[in-house]
């Protein structure tokens, strides 16, 4: 079943008008008539059958039936991702939303090349890969900040899985221990320069971690260290 | 430290004769000269430190001068993988190069769009990602086959993890209990036929497993199904 993320509130009998992209989409593309359902969900109110109920030349209509799940949270992990190339960053996000992520906030450090990041399309992005995975919410895309910032402000409570290139972490399955909410922090293809890995090394909630012997590029490790938490802590288990 | 994979047999003071894509890449784009050093290997000889003796108007000459690291056998993980899209496609090989995998196997299955395959460019996409990643080896891409010709012809001692969608499966991580050999199958975007779902059921070898509540895209799978056996068997413990 088509899936389409709106800002509506979500209630049996009430009208919805997608964007015009949406339209376009239902309408031209997926060539859905009057009567055709699809499931609309926006992040607050579950996922809800949705009938088409009016087509004009531009735009339709659609009616809310009924809760086809109810609204829940899901696993509390967010992922801290440096500004690395447009490719591998948009592809990050868009794992990052397959892989249950709740937050992606990007981070500028001493070697990333950029301080900035099309938040609209990054968004539009996380939204589609929301719509196909089945999940009920888009992850947050939180504007850049500088990593020496987001630490100062860090909350202790939630742990901040470091993939450590140094070759001494221990594995990050075994490190994966404890409950509660986590982040993960991926760094730019050169990796964090030595001030920044000193200070992650001395923080109380760093929990540094190794991702076997090859190197890999910072999109395959943000998926890698994602899937690992899911299976060992979040909800593949 | 660059590195470059040859053909060419390796021992200590022989001389080596890069391809002229490899030369070009060395005086043109890195800008190399006499005297400088990179590490070169072929998959069979370990890693060697190769100086560059000679540079001409086409090409470049190295000399082998001392064995850095032995050739080391990798774990033993393949990867089925349905014909996907060109763009996850190349994603996968790229990434089974960075996970470790030391062959992909291509299938064309019941619906799979396609039964051909791009491998002189999929092989040159493993070489680079191979290169990078620091592994001693390239992974092998197998030419497309059918898959119930290659599952006719499977060797029951490798275990065939089987990521099921049908959400019945037991969670991943659990279900990759023991050691030996093992493949990875990954389906097409539409996912596997009734009757390809219900051979592999039926077969003693595959272990159907689950990857979570989300429905991830063939790429993401193939990458979340390595990540998960080189974290809990292969070379990441």
């Amino acid at each position: 079943m088509i899936r389409l993320f709106v800002p509506d509130d979500l209630r049996a009998g009430a009208g919805l008008a997608p964007a015009p992209d949406q339209a376009r989409y239902l309408i031209q593309v997926m060539r859905l008539g009057i009567g055709d359902a699809i499931a609309v969900f926006n992040g607050r109110d579950g996922e809800w059958r949705a009938v088409l109920t009016e087509v004009a030349r531009r735009g339709c209509r659609l009616t809310l039936e009924s809760q086809l799940r109810t609204q829940a949270a899901g696993p509390d992990l967010e992922l801290v991702m440096a500004l690395v190339k447009r490719g591998p960053l948009e592809t990050v996000i868009e794992k990052a939303a397959e892989l249950g992520a709740g937050r992606v906030r990007l981070v500028a450090t001493r070697r990333t090349n950029a301080d900035k990041a099309n938040l609209p399309r990054l968004t539009a992005i996380a939204i589609e890969a929301a719509e196909q995975t089945g999940r009920l919410d888009v992850p947050e895309i939180a504007a850049p900040e500088k990593l020496d910032r987001l630490l100062d402000g860090w909350d202790p409570a939630r742990r901040l899985l470091w993939c450590d290139e140094s070759g001494a972490a221990p594995a990050a399955l075994g490190a994966l221990a404890d409950g509660g909410p986590w982040a993960i922090l991926i760094g730019p293809e050169g990796g964090f320069a030595p001030e920044e890995a000193q200070r992650l090394r001395a923080l109380p909630f760093v929990v540094p971690v190794s991702l076997g012997p090859r190197i890999l590029r910072a999109d395959t490790a943000a998926i890698a260290a994602m899937t690992l938490w899911q299976a060992k802590l979040g909800d593949w288990r």
